[in-house]
């Protein structure tokens, strides 16, 4: 019995952060958000270097049935009246599902269906959201703060953005009530 | 948009309670554990009543490519000279894995393939354990209190517990250390 292989990576459930593991990261900012957000003209006035979200990932089997571990790390701020949020995707392998957990901060998750309905969970501490198969789906942060998602998801089901070309059905707005929803 | 809807589940991430989901629940107790622990007379005269692992899971969906998630209370406790533990099993469909995370307590997750190599990982709160496909996996808890993991993994994955008839390769005794392995 080898001691030191018997530690596991860790994750920080305040922060998501992860320790210990072997790490993959990626950065998404405005300038790869072209045509994302409803206000483009505002989004180019915007410093295309800002990130808006930050994905880490242990570096595991993508072999079919094996799972895959991530935090989405996406930061406050808004484009013109709308928060920021992720690209958002249906999964290439369409049944696959997905789990997020809410560590901090506080969104909303947006879920549409092949048939092009919508819906939103709430994201905070201790959220569990079960993503089922043939959804799409995008974080939008509606806080003062990181909103930071734990995600666990199937190494197979890769990702299809293509698919939403168009975009989603609805828009979370800034409002006098904090949000609103715009259907597009 | 109808607002009753879009609050999801909660887990309680200090002691992995759910919330407003739809809930299974299973209780294992020392009368469903016979054979399993080393020291099968010191088994029978332990109350069969007692309670070793609780699971709570969420009711969804257990088409192909969906996920489940649940939390396993393991409690405190020996039976001879050996720490309580889950029963552990194989999936069904062998290649589907499985990714627990460490909620509280401190405990080990035994691990072992289909060639009967065994090894461990350290559990404890925030540690992560990507299961992968092929593995049986099983919990002890080493130490004073509940042992409380997370666990996603696979609808379609199932248990084979047939295939460790002659249990696992090793085995987690107390020892003046706190615990030693012994193979067996």
């Amino acid at each position: 019995m080898n001691l030191p292989d018997i530690q596991p990576p860790q994750v920080d459930w305040a922060s998501g952060a992860f320790a210990d593991g072997p790490l993959l990261s990626k950065s998404t900012r405005l300038r790869d958000l072209a045509g994302i957000f409803a206000d483009e003209p505002a989004r180019q006035q915007l410093p295309g270097e800002q990130v808006i979200y930050d994905v880490e990932m242990l570096a595991t089997s993508p072999a079919e049935g094996e799972l895959y571990t991530g935090v989405t790390h996406l930061y406050p701020g808004r484009v013109g009246g709308e928060y920021f949020m992720t690209r958002g995707h249906f999964h290439a392998r369409r049944e696959q599902g997905e789990v997020y957990f809410g560590l901090r901060g506080n969104g909303l998750l947006l879920l549409q269906n092949e048939q092009g309905e919508a819906r939103l969970e709430k994201v905070f501490t201790g959220s569990v959201h079960i993503i089922p198969g043939f959804t799409a789906h995008r974080l939008i942060n509606t806080g003062g703060e990181v909103l930071s998602a734990l995600a666990v998801w199937p190494g197979v089901a890769g990702h299809d953005y293509a698919a939403l070309a168009n975009g989603f059905a609805l828009r979370v707005m800034v409002s006098s009530e904090g949000w609103e929803v715009h259907h597009d």
